[in-house]
């Protein structure tokens, strides 16, 4: 069955290790949005042992972290649906008051029409609050 | 500051200890809609030591697992928003090939009039699946 997940990276790559990735997502109204992605085909967090679902965890909070320390946003959103694509990645998405859809989800009414600005280098720094955040191989016990 | 999660439970409570409490949100179009909600009035995951951040998480796992074992949906959908009300909660929410959003998330656009039908007596179905994976106290380490 193809995967689009399973097939390509799933956006621009900041961190990698053989149980997950951190990539930016091509979204233009969110710069920073990342998405954090198992690299198995597993649909549902509760089809993990314990401790897969806390490394998976591990690296949704780091990018949370990272985040927060590159973009100082006044909202981290965390989302896991999987509805179309059934392979286990999160949404980590810095949200700000003046962004297109604040207060709203980001799936939600979209309210205005400019994004909120990020830093030219915002791929960089991020990849460098991961690292510093997430050591290759330590997530999966 | 008045927060509605401070001060009323935020849906009928299933269950709950002295960490964190899991409600079933009344949400007329998606019966089985959970909320997990820690007790503390804390904004953000990465605010959470790792031990409370497992703790919750468990909690959110265990509510998937209810609900998959009560009402077989064809997938779970997570998220932690917060940009209303900055107390951390999380929906856990069955979804269903014909229930009135999917597979768009249930923020986005309606597609159908319908809820996905659930048992008349869900709420003490998921009470007690809820009681057989989470013991009060257990959570925070």
């Amino acid at each position: 069955m193809s995967c689009p997940l399973c097939e390509t990276p799933g956006g621009t790559l900041l961190w990698q290790d053989d149980f997950c990735r951190v990539v930016r997502a091509d979204e233009p109204d969110y710069p920073g949005f990342l998405r954090v992605i198992l690299n198995a085909h597993v649909k549902e967090m509760s089809d993990l042992q314990a401790a897969d679902q806390q490394a998976l965890m591990r690296a949704v909070f780091a990018a949370e972290a990272a985040l927060r320390e590159v973009m100082a946003p006044d909202k981290i959103n965390l989302a896991s649906f999987g509805n179309v694509v059934p392979h286990l990645h999160w949404h980590v998405i810095p949200r700000f008051k003046d962004d297109p859809h604040f207060p709203n989800p980001v799936w939600g009414a979209k309210l205005r029409g400019t994004p909120h600005a990020a830093p030219a280098d915002v791929d960089a720094q991020l990849a460098a609050a991961l690292s510093r955040r997430l050591v290759p191989g330590s997530g999966r016990e």
